[in-house]
């Protein structure tokens, strides 16, 4: 969804905010934090100081002490902000952040990150995964105490929740797939381009987050060690002929070509009572992690218990039986991500 | 239910087992921490050492440092046990708990363990509401991020849960209540007394503790006080007539007589299009806490999602706005009560 926070990158020490980045600006004042939920928007304007990760590095570093904890909340989706979470929980900054990038990206950056969390911060991502919802903290909960992870199965993105929610209700008809996605992203639940949706990227970066947790368990040696997300078996939706159209109005105007092929799909699943859902699982006894659109029973939560944008996600494990846990709800949005992230910051003060 | 742990008090000092106690024995050696996990038991029972609290709370007094945590994991339902959780929190000593009895009991004792909180050791209870299913942590997390709770609503007993998935599944007819209490109860999903399940002082017990952590926020001022669980508006189902039968077996032999009452409510729900639920609701912004048995349509998650004897918890809340935070799962048993008191250990470590 389009509504995760882009530009901000915030660091705070002692529960004192003392630094604020965007692309463009930056503001660092340890002597005199940052107090005022007011003006910081047009201090950091006004701000003549140009955005300096290194020497940001370098102050931050310097506040470290065994008496003071210091914590960056990284609010960006960039790769390159990603990269120095190395250098920076190596100096003891512990990071928090909802990027997936550096958890779902080259297993060589991850590796260094829990590496360096050995000795030096921590990293705390709880808003990774369905933003506010306790997905993350409960997976780690569940492999810390013994559990033996069987499956994790869910609708991990609220964009394709709300699609598919839409589109398919058990019926054999329903709206056409176009006019499902037009709306979409009229109603701003896409990315600008829906294809950033389509594509399963998302669903697979989290796959990729959720599935590098299951894998310190040492019942999880069926599990394939993903060199990135891309490793994930991801089926996209965005028919071939539509692969690599630039922007996003021709595709949306091009969608209604493939109305047909998604209305058969539709109705072979209710044929056999079935709805569609676009799914991601990590399953962990057969060691397979896939993103696509799978069929469930109209009777089943996927079907029953979802609706709007939703995510939903089962934790099917060894201690919890033939019955899985379930987690549900809002799994994106600024306020429930903002949740995610501050519950991280209150967990590490 | 009754499966929950009933018989020792473990001791941990920064991740050593020092000390155990049972009702009728007790082991303590700091010097030569506990390790084997296989003859705890019979080192146990071999003890001449009879259990005296006091004593411990010395020996473990004297353990705490500003370099050692020291905590206390009660496994009883002891009201004597949880009498001294606030002169343990104030000597520095953590409690970790799935005993309710101290955080739904008299309002001045639960006011003592959070005053004491404050300057001393802590208290972590997840176990203490739906086992290992995160219901406390997420909704201190909401609280502590600052969401305002509008109402919490579940299905908070497993023995309750599985009787009434059996016994109304909305269809008009369906088997007798007695006879679903009395399976129920072969299986070992209820007390030895069913009427221990029945008359829902269980929910009202877990209503309380999550009654008292919302009223930490500033928007619960619509939220009665409880002055213990009795205060919670609590629906009993012991007929009155069968109020004061000492035995179960009794108990059960007499419930047929009450089978046309339930069958009455069952068919009056199902021509509304209605299941009965027991559930148990914390409205803040009604300021009402109570439970019983209520009606919920067919298409509603209690109807559709539950089964087995799993808890279902939703949260509605501001942030998540229509569509409510849900956890659902398994919320009793031995497995994913220790799961829970072991993540609580895992977090004060």
């Amino acid at each position: 969804m389009a509504s995760a926070p882009k530009i901000y990158v915030a660091v705070v020490g002692v529960g004192l905010l003392v630094s604020l980045t965007s692309t463009t600006r930056t503001i660092f004042n340890h002597a005199n934090p940052i107090t005022s939920p007011s003006s910081w928007k047009s201090d950091l304007a006004a701000s003549v100081d140009r955005p300096d990760l290194p020497k940001l590095t370098e102050k931050l570093s310097a506040l470290v002490s065994p008496s003071q904890k210091v914590a960056l909340i990284d609010n960006t989706s960039s790769e390159d902000v990603a990269a120095l979470y190395p250098t920076w929980i190596k100096a003891g900054i512990s990071v928090i952040t909802p990027n997936k990038k550096a958890f779902s990206g080259d297993i060589a950056l991850y590796e260094q990150i829990v590496a360096a969390s050995k000795t030096g911060g921590r990293f705390l991502n709880e808003a990774t995964v369905g933003a506010g919802l306790p997905v993350i903290g409960t997976l780690k909960d569940l492999v810390a105490t013994g559990d033996k992870i069987i499956k994790i199965e869910g609708v991990f993105s609220g964009t394709m929740s709300y699609i598919f929610n839409e589109f398919s209700t058990g019926k054999p008809d329903g709206p056409a797939f176009s006019s499902v996605v037009s709306t979409a992203r009229e109603k701003g639940y896409t990315e600008p381009h829906p294809a950033d949706d389509l594509n399963g990227f998302d669903v697979a970066r989290k796959l990729t987050i959720l599935s590098r947790i299951v894998s310190h368990s040492p019942s999880s040696s069926a599990l394939p060690k993903l060199q990135s997300f891309t490793s994930v078996q991801t089926a996209s939706l965005i028919p071939p002929e539509l692969e690599n159209i630039p922007s996003g109005d021709e595709f949306i105007s091009r969608l209604p070509e493939f109305d047909d092929h998604f209305a058969k799909m539709r109705a072979a699943a209710s044929a056999e009572g079935k709805v569609l859902r676009f799914v991601g699982v990590v399953d962990v006894l057969n060691g397979q992690v896939r993103a696509g659109l799978e069929k469930y029973p109209t009777t089943h939560p996927f079907a029953t218990s979802l609706g709007g944008s939703d995510n939903i996600i089962m934790f099917h494990t060894e201690r919890y039986g033939e019955r899985p846990l379930i987690v549900q709800g809002a799994g994106a949005g600024a306020a429930v991500t903002a949740m995610g992230v501050l519950g991280d910051l209150l967990k590490l003060a």
